[in-house]
């Protein structure tokens, strides 16, 4: 808040302290934060919630998903999902909406001994990191979810991998930012010139790349929605991510009957639903949990997530543009990253000062190193935060930060 | 027309000839055969063609449908299937519009050795009739359909049963209908003492179990429809009726891209979708024909067909009211029989005389004899007309028949 240039009254009432372009999960808990701390803060979506969220499972799993060669990326998520707790009672507080938050856990299962080999060799490396992942014996396994088909062989507990729903999420966000100022703006941006605001925050998702130049490319998702017969709550507790016959698949219960079954993981970028994709996910469930064949099938949707060369988002200043922050590129991994992303960069904003948490997901690693430095690279660019910081993160405001006054101009 | 009783020209003006309730298929194709040879016309449905037609995939198969048992349905179908050329000609004269008709033919294949022995003793069963289906090799199979998987290992052609696109049907039908004279009302019948006309014709789908104490049940039936990507005609042209693994299932390519991947047969009356059914349909229709998988699946439905005790349809006076035709229990042939019940019912009608191939299908059939058989049955009576003419059936108008007069009052 200090070091803005002099105006008149009016406008300096006028401009806004920040604009997020995108009314996303991301989007707009860095707008609730900020408004939190006294700053004006616009949000600028025709369509809030529309994008990869509304087709979203809601999954806050940084244990299930800590993946090879991701070990920055895994100690982002594991930092976002110790937030979420704390982050799911402000907000229910804030807003007074239910999110359908629950923290029954994880079970990861497999049906054959290929997929259980598979699987275990996830398991060893996540236990490697010292993170909570618990073989179970079938008979363990069957004690906590009756559920589960004859045939499925084995199986772990991630206890701390939790859920929540991302359709209660995104209107609580709503009403929290909103009561604490925000004010939404119901228009497109098509270019970062249209927006007038001490600092930018780009939130858009995909739609990051045609703002930024940044190397958001859309990852398509198929996604079934299910609904136990007669309003019954779903036969099954706990999140359950299953690898059948080679496919992997995850099953989210909700309290209210529904159960979300996904995901492809598609190079493309349109949002068809495909014969193929729900047969196999429809193969894939109804093998790990027989009973959902009695389940209404009760939509078929598919989303476009933000990917990245490396898988990992983008936070920060955007490389030439130090009053520009990113925040996209979330991948599947949007909704557990909110609250860590929400802090951070509200953190940034504030006062000028990056986390050391953000340093491996600076814009600037997508960025050739040399004089050229303020162009974006284009899609293909190899980025490295899977790998260790690339060029320009360690130093939070990139390449062509000078000053704080400069930055927030 | 004659015969009717003297009344004010008033009353006589307004005074309908005939009423139809349903504006299905059915009900709208006798009200156009009625209205074109004169007769005042009136159709009551509050959304004409939502019921089954709106899910129907529109095969016109008597021969891949004549199964062991049921002789004189079979007759029925062939009869009408016959009529189809004509009737498609006339009814796109009178509307001006498309109806989807092809005459490709249709394909019947099987996958395992166990499929294709099935499918061979119904073959024979059809060609004892002296039915038109062809067995064909391999390589004659896949000359006809390259699309067709691997794994198929024969079938048959039955060259003369054909499609039409039921949702292209029934606008066709209310236009003709309309423009012959026929006037709708937009209301629902909930009893029949409602209908102020000469002759009354339920065509009320399932509803005329309620209407008229008729033994026609609810069979339920879920569809999927597909469509070729990117704006693309299907990659077959026959439609194919196939067995997979036990499954069965059939695939109606349409011009505009469509496929419909139908259907499950289920003794329920609700109209959810499950996510067993589709996994099936999709399984069973990806076995068959590969390239399906990257089809988009645009429509997952449901639908409810008029089933009767002995899978036939129900033609005729009902018991007790001669001026009460019913013309419903169409099951899943609903379409196919359009032509022959719509001509044989405007006949009746006009005539007072019914053609001899409505015997077997009388209302009549499910009346227990004696002095009680003005009383309608219950759904758990064993009907006949597969295995010979019910009771009362070898004279129309029912055992309460004694005038023209009586029956037309």
């Amino acid at each position: 808040m200090t070091g803005r240039s002099p105006s008149t009254p009016f406008d300096d009432r006028a401009r806004p302290d920040v604009a997020v372009v995108g009314a996303g999960p991301i989007g707009l808990a860095i707008a609730w934060r900020c408004a939190a701390r006294g700053l004006r803060v616009v949000v600028h979506d025709p369509a809030p919630g529309s994008g990869a969220s509304a087709v979203a499972a809601g999954m806050l799993s940084p244990v299930a998903e800590a993946y090879f060669g991701e070990r920055e990326l895994t100690g982002l998520l594991l930092a976002s999902a110790a937030r979420w707790p704390a982050f799911a009672d402000e907000l229910t507080e804030a807003s007074g909406a239910e999110l359908g938050y629950r923290t029954e856990g994880t079970l990861i299962v497999g049906s054959t001994g290929d997929d259980l080999a598979e699987a275990r060799r996830l398991w060893a490396y996540q236990q490697g990191l010292g993170l909570p992942v618990t073989p179970l014996r079938p008979t363990e396994l069957r004690d906590r979810e009756p559920a589960l088909a004859p045939r499925v062989r084995g199986g772990a507990l991630a206890p701390t991998d939790h859920q929540v729903d991302p359709r209660l999420l995104v209107p609580a966000l709503r009403t929290a930012a909103q009561r604490a100022g925000a004010v939404p703006v119901p228009q497109a941006v098509r270019a970062l010139s249209e927006v007038d605001a001490r600092v930018t925050v780009v939130a858009a998702g995909c739609g990051a790349a045609a703002l930024t130049g940044l190397p958001v490319r859309p990852v398509k998702g198929q996604i079934l929605r299910l609904r136990a017969p007669g309003g019954a709550t779903p036969g099954f507790r706990h999140v359950i991510r299953g690898y059948a016959d080679g496919e992997q698949v995850y099953l989210v219960p909700r309290a209210d009957g529904e159960v979300v079954l996904g995901a492809t993981v598609e190079e493309r970028s349109d949002t068809t639903v495909t014969a193929g994709a729900v047969l196999r996910l429809l193969r894939a469930g109804v093998d790990l949990l027989p009973e959902l064949a009695e389940y209404d099938l009760v939509e078929t949707v598919a989303g476009l997530r933000p990917g990245t060369p490396d898988n990992a988002p983008i936070l920060g200043p955007i490389p030439g543009r130090p009053d520009v922050l990113a925040a996209t590129g979330h991948h599947r991994h949007g909704i557990v990253l909110t609250p860590v992303t929400a802090d951070l960069i509200a953190d940034l904003v504030t006062s000028g000062v990056a986390d050391p948490l953000l340093t491996p997901f600076h814009p600037g690693r997508f960025v050739a190193a040399g004089p050229e430095s303020g162009n974006a690279a284009g899609p293909g660019t190899r980025g490295s935060a899977g790998r260790g910081a690339g060029p320009g993160a360690a130093e939070v405001g990139g390449p062509d930060r000078t000053t704080e006054e400069d930055r927030w101009s």
